[in-house]
């Protein structure tokens, strides 16, 4: 009889077993230990050749020796071992596994075959199999690090989760939320999805009530038209990143075992479902964060504040190049404008009020507050005198509905206390003119495609 | 009688006055003095109505009240005011001026006529002119800090000018640069470009010993034949950034006064006289950075080694599409690989050792040795427990006589040390696969062009 699989066994876990423990720094298996130190339920070592403790945690012979039902087994053992370690894991009832190694899918005939094995032993015994060849997953607010990658427990607790096909991406991802302070739910490198996919992702994060938003990463799938539909009905906004315009596939086989498509094709497919692509990794955390923790854009329609026009004219070209619209602002907004900065340099849009100042605030209020526009793209030098507008933003995006994107450049060290209360306030900060308009294109793609959407044949919506 | 103008009084002045200097924290005056607090040589603060002192300076009525031959005035006073200030320099024997007001020739025709004499004037009298409508300049290694901004004076020193037309990217590109720790020899914001130009400064910087590449910024000029030979008549590699695909023009011509002219002719243009174009203010720093400091490649050859194939497919798939070639690697190399790493994931270009191991680095060098290859591309996410191979790649650049950039992702605070070891031995170092795609982008396209470059007509060269 096939058990049912409760992927919240592998992304909720209760308890932790970390089978080929080892007590080798560099090794996977001590590093995913390092990692799941400090969760909040039991951590069992497993190694039948290791005595004494490693982190406080005694070693066990074996899975089946554990006196606890284990939710979730990270397996640290080489790809020859895993079918043995599947089936002793079934024996005693473990829910979830996450498989570090690579030598399946992506690793020709033989290992097509091996990974059809475990996966048939695992969803017999009702086992979410995470992997094979992937480093794993992270959900911060749950100081869950099921992840063999030092620095992970770095990432900060927010409501974006990244679903990547590509456990180097996902990392790769989750170090720069670290270095940008983008707040994450979770971080997932699927690997070669051996029955936990896109599609059973995508539904657990939205159903999760943690996430508001969920950042794609794709290679390629050889069902695109079911993970188009999951990402469809989900409620919660998806970007997603598809890798592999230039032919890449040999290579991209190689690595999870996917063909990458046609990426013509996918791209007007995720359209059609409602699903804005993008073009890099720090696009996808960028447009991902923005959604879910600024509303989201209702049309097209992007107003421009800057304190420095070489930037703006970046900005407001990049934007138009991209099809997005700057629109005239309405009579009573440039009187406004003009009414706090007399003889300002450039009332129209973008608005260029030629230096920051502290009227630079009730500027990007009055064009927020617009009727026109859609959404705000601010760019300002930071100037250690004058800060940023924190009063005069705090509270705009919440009351006008829309998102308010704020460029900035100054040493870090310069502007960390005044990033950090714009930041508190829900206003995101981007650091080049170029970052912060494709952000922009991903929120106002968003509003395209989702204001279209329609599935080809049945929904299941 | 019109006095010669001599550049090296703007950019390497004996003594400076700080024309319109305040008291008042914020105040262009006040921010200009404090940047230029800590310069070498002579330090003047002018302000009629101010008595005693600033920074430990004591202020004096007027630039002619100064006993000493002023080289550099920087001009904190209104545009009204400019035309006198630029006579009483000119009587007082002023080499240079930075003009920091607006309301030139970005301000229509009223302004254009104040530009006109205010030029005319500067030129009779032998002053080098940079601006008007600028947020100034800064020579690191001179510790001169002729920019009101605050921060410039972390700016660190290194082999790279930056030439912007506008003062706001010029600035945005060097705290990128303070954060990127990517050094500058210059960054210049030219502003209207009264009678200090593209032309002007990119001669001067040609010819400056401290200055091994040139990043150029640039808007619109209204004699862009002229701004091409001075490129390619320049020794230094020049990395151009032209910003106006879409139809900005009237927003960029109420910003320096330029007209955004035909992007793409632009762009045949600078390839024609041998200068490479990017698409970022990123990429131009990252691009310039390299040829400051690693050898430029001598053709379009990359070849790829990654312990994560994920970010390996992005970074090849981006040089793919961009018209980059991933040649084979020549079976001696192969062979080489494949000793180092039996078993291997995948050895062809790019090469993916699977994870990172300590004889990554030997992987590297085997690829960067490899006669197919013009340059290296490397992508090691960092753990903690094996660094970076520092010891394989030291060297390797200048023994190959090609370049080798290494991108990563961890924690900052988790990568600092070993990062720095990194950039001490020549090796640049990237935080996502595309800006390190992208930077290698601009370098094969330099490799391409400055093969093909010929000018059309007479060249002076």
């Amino acid at each position: 009889m096939t058990r049912t699989i409760e992927i919240s066994r592998l992304f909720d876990p209760s308890s932790i077993a970390v089978v080929g423990a080892s007590t080798t720094e560099g090794k996977i298996g001590y590093e995913a230990m390092e990692n799941v130190r400090d969760f909040e339920g039991p951590v069992y070592p497993v190694n039948p050749s290791r005595e004494g403790e490693i982190f406080g945690e005694s070693f066990v012979g074996s899975i089946g020796a554990i006196d606890d039902d284990v939710d979730l087994a990270l397996l640290c053992v080489p790809a020859s071992v895993v079918p043995d370690t599947i089936e002793e894991c079934g024996e005693a009832g473990v829910g979830a596994a996450v498989i570090y190694a690579g030598g399946f899918a992506e690793a020709g005939e033989d290992g097509r075959e091996l990974q059809r094995r475990i996966t048939a032993s695992a969803t017999e015994h009702g086992i979410a199999l995470l992997g094979p060849n992937t480093s794993g997953f992270v959900v911060p607010d749950e100081g869950l690090y099921a992840s063999f990658a030092t620095g992970v427990e770095d990432v900060p607790a927010g409501g974006l989760a990244v679903i990547a096909q590509s456990g180097g991406i996902a990392h790769s991802v989750a170090f720069r939320a670290v270095n940008e302070r983008r707040g994450l739910s979770a971080m997932v490198g699927l690997g070669n999805r051996a029955n936990v996919g896109f599609e059973e992702a995508i539904d657990y994060f939205d159903s999760d009530p943690s996430t508001s938003a969920i950042a794609l990463h794709l290679e390629g799938t050889d069902d695109a038209r079911s993970l188009l539909e999951t990402c469809y009905d989900a409620e919660t906004p998806v970007f997603a990143y598809k890798v592999g315009t230039a032919d890449v596939s040999d290579f991209a086989e190689s690595h999870t075992g996917a063909l990458t498509g046609d990426h013509a094709l996918y791209e007007a497919g995720f359209a059609q479902y409602g699903v804005p692509t993008v073009e890099s990794t720090s696009q996808l955390l960028d447009a991902g964060h923005l959604a879910a923790t600024a509303p989201l854009p209702r049309g097209t329609n992007v107003g421009i504040v800057t304190a420095q026009a070489g930037p703006g004219i970046v900005i407001a070209d990049r934007l138009k190049q991209a099809g997005v619209s700057l629109p005239s602002l309405s009579e009573e907004t440039t009187e406004r404008v003009t009414e706090i900065l007399p003889g300002i340099t450039y009332a129209a849009n973008p608005v260029d009020t030629g230096r920051p100042m502290p009227a630079f605030g009730d500027v990007v209020r009055a064009v927020a507050e617009d009727t026109n526009v859609d959404a705000v793209v601010v760019y300002e030098l930071h100037e250690a005198a004058l800060g940023f507008p924190v009063d005069a933003l705090d509270g705009l995006a919440e009351e006008t509905g829309k998102p308010v994107l704020f460029a900035t450049a100054a040493p870090h060290s310069q502007m960390e206390a005044d990033r950090t209360a714009l930041e508190e306030i829900g206003v995101s900060v981007f650091e080049s003119p170029e970052d912060v308009a494709d952000a922009m294109v991903a929120l106002a793609e968003y509003a395209r495609v989702s204001a279209s959407a329609a599935p080809a044949g049945v929904s299941t919506r």
